[in-house]
């Protein structure tokens, strides 16, 4: 089976994982799963209003398990498949885990006719703090700036 | 004591979640509260590499809490103090969570010039999606289309 093949595999799997959400009760309906060397190592599914927590997307859930599935809070060499693309959390979440490339079915429009607002937030964004429909305000105080200098002495510190 | 005094309470408690970090070996320096009615109802601290998960960030983890101590997934009427600007994945949880207001101490660059990737992602954000670091590429399937209209005609689904 050839690369592309595979990649349309993958694909496929994260898409039944947001079907099943259709018929069942966990979430919205979207899917991602992360694959290592060629094998599916971690599902996820959108899980939001069954587990009570606005972070539980498909992505953030896929990438979570797959961190523990292998100990380490890093992706490096991994893919992540979504059946749709993924929201400025999502965005950010595989950032921070780092895979090598990310696969996406439908686009953040596509999310918006359904309701979602992924579009909205990747709006909002480039709206400065203070006018964003959930206003955000710098309140620096003599505190602010000590925490990242005892960071920066910090000998023994975990980068990520 | 007056509003401004109570909201500069609210951001040392963030802060000071922020410095517990530095000084222990849960994560990066970073700490946010959420309040509602006046009271602090949740405390995050970053706990990216203690619990080696990549979306563990202290946003992050108050709203998960928050949303546990509420039984909803849903934080309107609160308010979110960190200790640093959100990055663009807690900046799409908070969206996702729908609090009222948010205030934050240091920014994206403070963070940057400590070691941390926020700045670089918000900068990701505006690159086309084949053309990023880590790069992003569409998919469509057959099947990508055929479940946000499954979605949208599902009687029972539960809108967040």
């Amino acid at each position: 089976m050839g690369a592309k093949d595979r990649t349309r595999d993958f694909m496929k799997q994260a898409i039944e994982l947001a079907r099943r959400n259709v018929n069942g009760s966990n979430g919205g309906p979207f899917g991602a799963v992360v694959v290592k060397d060629g094998k599916v190592i971690a599902e996820g599914n959108n899980q939001v209003t069954s587990l009570q927590d606005p972070t539980a997307h498909a992505e953030v859930q896929a990438i979570r398990k797959a961190c523990q599935a292998l100990g380490t809070f890093d992706l490096s060499g991994c893919e992540i498949y979504s059946s749709c693309e993924p929201c400025p959390m999502c965005l950010g979440a595989i950032y921070w885990a780092r895979p090598a490339r990310v696969y996406f079915g439908a686009t953040r429009q596509d999310a918006a006719r359904a309701g979602f607002d992924d579009d909205l937030i990747y709006s909002e964004i480039n709206v400065a703090p203070e006018r964003r429909k959930i206003p955000m305000k710098q309140i620096r105080l003599d505190e602010t700036d000590s925490v990242f200098s005892a960071w920066n002495s910090k000998e023994d510190k975990i980068r990520y």
